[in-house]
């Protein structure tokens, strides 16, 4: 299963790419929806379960685990695929966005940048360096570099100096990437905000540099939804058609589809989980919360249809009554549920992007989600 | 798999009883160990998972349920076993444990007890009949029958005056039992505090009103071991050996095998998740408590030779880091892992006793707890 990192596009339909990508730790089918496993875990589900959902690769987030329990630490114990018992793909984030989002204190230099633990208040020093040096601890199957994400919305003038900063540190990120072993891959971030030029020249500096595959950061982070459509159809075709592309952060089912049908190869996103902690269900027939009093009576699963047992094998009426009452299992059944949900909409698209009738599969999921929830009788 | 409650003992081996109980919800091999499903699931685990643990029977706690979601809406749903999603047997205590321990307000006559809801303040009432009716209506395999539970120490009059009220409920219960739908079985409890006199009274009194099973309740309420076991050794002799008898509320694995060894049939206790959930492992080797500093760099498993997978796939090192982060999944794993070492314990007990064995399983059991756990090299 074993191989180094490598992309391939098998099939086109329109803008919607269907590929394969290899890795140390197995092959990932994309389109990809990657969980969050943000301290080395996807919240309540175990590995197999996150796997039994479908999942190929989950994301983890470098800077909770280089606060705790510590890369040096991870590396220690075999690394992060050892460490959290999952033996197939993890892409990890650099660390800059949750320093820019949970540390109240930083200060954003050329060198890197310095932020005060969330943790125990410690000062913290991270640099494009540092960042591929934990990532590559962690043993990460696909590496991210250091970026800055601003907030949208903001100046002209700070977007293209976070942009410049960004590339930057990207050629850093590059450089320090020689002395990782072989196979593992390294994405840059195309930055630059809502600026469809500073997003060009980002995508097009980052191509001249050479990534294994490219993200395009700073979305998903308050803008409408058509800003982001725009910006990816700026963005896509500036970069290789033989690399992944990953939009981090995003998104919902919607955004998914819309993503993909413009050339997007990857996801992640909390809110499958998030959502399904607090009592929310993703299905074909859009979301379903499950908090509401209408389903205490209802005896129907979720959706008897579905693929994935948890949607099939337990009642509104004891789902609405878990999370009334704040037990665990709730919290375990609707991230389960939500997960697959996912992965099911991606393999959907997969499937689609092969036959060529990604349009019409895309239709029938915002058919599916504008009927809305059917009311018990 | 469905048949009427029924009991056969196997084997004896001195006085540990080895014996099979036939419920409508399939078999229960003695002796069990019950988990506790308080709100219809045992915390953190789905009924899968449960089983998987090797369990023939769960506990579900009808003060709880008939305050939330109700009785008559579990019934209306198809009863306990399809709302919770779990076929095997079922048994429900009365109600009275909980409104003694959770009701601040309550009032205890001869009619039954009234109380304070802990959840939307409303007064409820509980008499024996309505305990009938209630577990009637969860559809629970064995019901137990309304008592009064003091805690210990209380004074000779004071036992005596609930033991006999108990008495008095025991013979209104059966009566009530009598419009429920056959198959399924109602057990009595024994009450009379630590006063030998009062306990033999007690069973006898039940045995001449004839039960399906008896319960000792009233202890693993503060008292030191020694005085249960020997309520214990008081009260079994005057059981009819013909039927199961329940240890209420017990124990530790320490406790499981003493009351075995003095002809107990089964058992219930929150410990193995509850101590799960706050970071506990039961192992062969005695508990091992994650939050400890020492386990942080440890690689090894909790028990590589456990019959649990989660005992055998998680790092020392990985359980300290999710119980230390608060992770749900430190929850779910040790709650997995105590409920199969539960299981286990009392599985090799079983063995142990149709081969004769016993005393030498106990023996090897305690010397694996005395060893205790090694700590890392």
């Amino acid at each position: 299963m074993s191989e180094p990192f490598a992309f391939r596009l098998l099939a086109r339909d329109d803008g919607a790419r269907r590929g394969e990508i290899a890795t140390p730790h197995g092959p990932v089918a994309t389109p990809a929806f990657m969980a969050v496993g943000t301290q080395a875990t996807v919240k309540g589900l175990t590995p197999e379960a996150v796997r039994a959902g479908g999942a190929d690769i989950v994301l983890a987030n470098t800077y909770h685990l280089m606060l705790r329990p510590g890369a040096e630490r991870i590396a220690a114990l075999g690394g992060l695929h050892t460490f959290m018992n999952w033996p197939r793909a993890i892409l990890t984030d650099s660390g800059g966005f949750q320093v820019m989002s949970l540390s109240e204190l930083r200060k954003v230099e050329d060198k890197g940048v310095t932020f005060r633990s969330h943790v125990d208040g410690a000062m913290v020093e991270l640099t494009p360096e540092r960042a591929i040096e934990v990532q590559s601890l962690l043993g990460a199957d696909i590496a991210m570099q250091l970026d800055e994400c601003l907030k949208l919305p903001a100046t002209p003038g700070e977007l293209e100096r976070a942009m410049r900063l960004s590339l930057a540190w990207a050629e850093r990120s590059k450089r320090a990437f020689e002395g990782v072993p072989k196979g593992r891959a390294l994405f840059g971030i195309v930055q630059g905000g809502d600026d469809a030029s500073l997003r060009q020249a980002s995508a097009r500096a980052l191509t001249a540099i050479g990534f294994d595959g490219y993200a395009i950061g700073g979305l998903a982070v308050g803008e409408p939804q058509a800003v982001m459509l725009r910006i990816i159809e700026e963005v896509a075709p500036v970069l290789p058609a033989g690399r992944p592309r990953y939009l981090m952060g995003v998104g919902t089912p919607e955004d998914l589809i819309a993503a993909v049908a413009r050339g997007i190869d990857m996801f992640d996103c909390v809110l499958p989980t998030r959502n399904g902690r607090h009592g929310l269900a993703f299905t074909r027939f859009g979301p379903i919360n499950l908090k509401n009093a209408r389903h205490a009576e209802d005896p129907r699963p979720l959706d008897e249809a579905s693929g994935c047992p948890a949607a099939r094998d337990y009642s509104r009426a004891y789902l609405h009554h878990l999370v009334r009452v704040n037990e665990m299992l709730g919290a375990i059944v609707l991230s389960t549920v939500n997960l697959a949900y996912y992965q099911e909409l991606m393999a959907g698209m997969r499937t689609a992007i092969s036959g060529g009738t990604f349009a019409d599969y895309c239709a029938a999921a915002r058919a599916g989600w504008e009927r809305g929830d059917i009311a018990a009788l």
